[in-house]
């Protein structure tokens, strides 16, 4: 949210609506702002930014306090801080997502000769190698890897649209400013998307697919251990309190339990499609409730999937 | 399905796993067929193919049976058909996205200047023109427009893969007939997708960003017609039973009640990801369980949604 | 809806607001109305009442006309039929139920002592016998029925509100009315439930309950069924048409993913609870398009249950 | 956590499995147990219990140990912490509950006589008094309160199945372990239900029903306080960083945001049903990614709802 509020005052500054003096002291309650400080009116306003703009003016005089935030509207911060943050986001699942698919191949590599019972409907079809299940997850994953980048260019969009969307400045050209501010940011321009709410729920969809792709390696793992398939051998997993001979394979079972959980919420956060009139408190709220969950939930799957992986020690149909 | 099998014949006989002879005679078969005699034993398979085989194969001498479907599984045949069918019924929701489109450009050129309240939050803000509204309605439909091009070509592959997703052919190059099949049908050649369910789950997706951009608009319909603000007229409308005075928005009603609906689809379709070790039949036949039901429901969304458009006489605040 | 309408009329003779003459008049519309021929114009209202009643009161002089409807509305009619509808298929699945509870006790009886590993987080546990897998089936089955009762009770109550839910009759006592279609009707007399879907979406979780319960004995099937455990043998299961040797345990994985499918649409009908101001057209809307689509595949689903319990031959960790 | 062991611990004193001595040390090392310093190791086990005994047995002799937990299975630990945490998180909703129903009941003695607009199906319906709307939404609240006891008498079960489910102790009488741990806590005896996850499930039905009656709540404000409509005046609410003029209804949007993220949690905690064999680790994560999440909504929006009922100044339509 500050990193938008400082573009925008620049972005003020560039276009004569702020000028020199008070945009410098504007920059300057910017970059002295202490975040720990701070605690937002979020239950009085429904969201953080009218205190945080509330805050960041005081004590500045009449022309600094307007070269922040004068012209932008609260959801423009938030999508925007929103869209940063989800990208922010994409990058750390990015990094984690290539060292899984790695591991993966490496998988396969060391393992793909095994001996393996295909199996089709939970019942044994023709035998085959652990090759054939170890590239179908790599491919999975990788499909997911792939549409990164489309995902990156649908969701890297600046929210610009002001009070009711017009992206009217007064006494500026409100497409400049916003080109100005997307500059700053390393977003694209773009239509305002007040009430569009499809690159959310995109990526919703995207980290839906990320998990249940996990999920479906998860469920394979926890398949493979039974005993009578013994197709798989790990190290670690998880210790019973009554039964200290079992091992336990919890990472893959909180795999399966996380891609069920973002599939549930995904069912909820393409709700927030419906928001209403020139913008909504309700529908959007309900982004918030869900997509940061999704978001997390999905790491940790990533986390969990890489230390699953490397845990594997055996793979195959017993000789 | 029909339309496979046919495929596929010609691709033996073309690769020569089957001879001239024996294909002529399967592919007979397979024009003659009548599918309105035809009662799939689903019920005991758990899916038609196997009893479409049967029959089609019936009364074929040996060497014309195996010319029909030997070197194909179920999941070939029904994901492929789940491609043709999809792709024709995005046809038919193109069709009606044009003509929704078209319907609110003119919309907006009729009624545009008409002044109106812009409200965020459920609340008036400031005053503008119907414009505001009407051309984020649009937007938002086009939106989900441009996306059918990128939609089509990640669903529009073909399946392919055998008994347990090797696509190994036996006495035949399997490559080959799976590029034969593809080109006749139309469809792209593709790694084979037994367990990578994401074409699917982005094509609930898409119908999911949809009928949620319908659902705004049916939302801000029913929105406007409230007496007190009077923001539009709309022709016919719903009877009451108790009070023939009422007017009441069905048509936006009912794209309110679809878009929710499949958006809750949405997050059962996703769990569709969890597609166990070689194929799956649970998980595939929640597939069937949601996609179709979310694709009927989309096009009676936009049939409303046109109708609706259809029939605005008036929009904007009453002088 | 017709047993509605026709206890209504006779309601308003009873009160003296309907004459004797009239009332006659009316019940013969009623009793001699042609269901088949039927179009109700619910594409245009939103819902099939208005045009029944036009139809009903069709050639009907003024005062038998008035008999027929008045003081009620539509919300009462769909809602009581709904409550009708429901109970008739309670009973349904109640016949079902009792089968299905039959057959796993006779399972257990004739399998209970057939040893079996006991497994826990998909994991060899403790030798155990069959009896405790069958057991705890048995009461998660029954627990569903036993609740059936108060669900039955929740649900049997009968809806009038009129207009707007003041269940005010012009010239008449409308508790007096409401009274005498709850008797007629086998119903209760509660207060006016037109916003509080508290029932609606009970039931739909007792339908998730069972589905549930079932769905648990199909995952347990499916992996008993796994070749490796070699635990169950069914007779029949679906054929494959790559694979002829194989019994897919297709009953088990369609109560699976019915069980799934409810579950989400529960998620769904449950935000029919938002049902705004006097009584909502959206909100009640998705209602229609979910809880009759759970109650359906609940129905499937417990069909497929008895055939599964009664097809299994053995059950039992291999000697 | 800590009350169940305990309460274990007394019962094998009580049942001669646990000699005096050794049950005192045990005794001692649970109630000097340091919470705030324990660091479970679920990471490693999937859940916290195998570490935590652990940790209380340390430095204990061979027989104060087995006093600790011998016996009892993690799934006991927890689902009976489960139910005890439910049954505090029930006792706080309750009294907000109870506040809030004397809340709404304060209102209408206040407002209730204020002419009011009825409107149903979004449409202005017939004149009628504040006192149609408050007391809908007084009985939709009061309704919710009144399922408590029966919510209560589901869930306030123990858990005691020990490894496997069969509540069998070496050495001692399982149902009489049973009973005193049941006693001891407060709770009930009842039969093992490691895989009837039916009351957990009721547990968020009835967190949706109550979230549901919220929302709707919300919903009604939201609409009442358009400009427009101009039903309602409240204190306080939102402000806008862009319109200074606003008030936006941000507790009632929270309602509803609230109401559609919990019904949605809910069509995924119901698959927690699918518990396969003895105990799921799959199945049962998902319980915990939902159901604790959806009770702190819940106690979030009852809050939200007592402030903005007494927040409401004004009701009716305008003069």
């Amino acid at each position: 949210m500050l990193a938008f509020e400082e573009a925008w005052t620049r972005a003020l500054m560039a276009t004569g609506m702020a000028s020199e003096r008070d945009g410098e002291a504007a920059l300057k309650a910017l970059s002295g702002f202490n975040v720990e400080s701070f605690r937002p009116a979020s239950d009085r306003d429904g969201l953080p930014v009218p205190s945080l703009v509330a805050r960041l003016r005081e004590g500045l005089a009449s022309g600094a306090a307007k070269a922040i935030h004068t012209g932008a509207t609260s959801q423009d911060v938030i999508d925007t801080a929103m869209v940063l943050n989800g990208l922010a986001v994409l990058d750390r699942l990015d990094r984690r997502l290539q060292k899984l698919v790695s591991a993966l191949i490496d998988l396969e590599r060391r393992h793909g000769e095994a001996p393996l019972m295909a199996r089709t409907r939970m019942q044994a079809a023709l035998p085959a190698t652990a090759s054939l299940r170890l590239s179908a997850w790599q491919r999975l994953v990788q499909a997911q890897h792939d549409r990164m980048p489309a995902l990156r260019d649908e969701i890297a969009r600046v929210q610009i649209g002001g009070a009711i969307g017009l992206r009217d400045l007064p006494g500026a050209n409100g497409d400049e400013v916003a080109k100005l501010v997307a500059y700053a940011l390393g977003l694209k321009l773009a239509p305002v998307w007040h009430t569009d709410r499809s690159s959310m729920v995109s990526f919703g969809h995207w980290l839906t697919l990320l998990t249940g792709a996990l999920g479906k390696i998860g469920q394979d793992v926890a398949l493979m251990a039974q005993q009578g398939l013994d197709e798989i051998d790990l190290d670690g997993g998880g210790g019973s309190s009554a039964m200290p001979h079992k091992q336990n394979p919890i990472l893959a079972e909180t795999m399966i339990a996380i891609a069920r959980y973002v599939a549930g919420l995904q069912g909820s956060l393409a709700q927030a499609m419906l928001h209403e009139q020139e913008r909504s408190g309700a529908a959007w709220s309900l982004e918030w409730l869900t997509l940061p969950a999704m978001a997390e939930a999905t790491g940790a799957a990533l986390l969990r999937a890489e230390t699953l992986v490397g845990s594997i020690r055996r793979i195959g149909t017993p000789g």
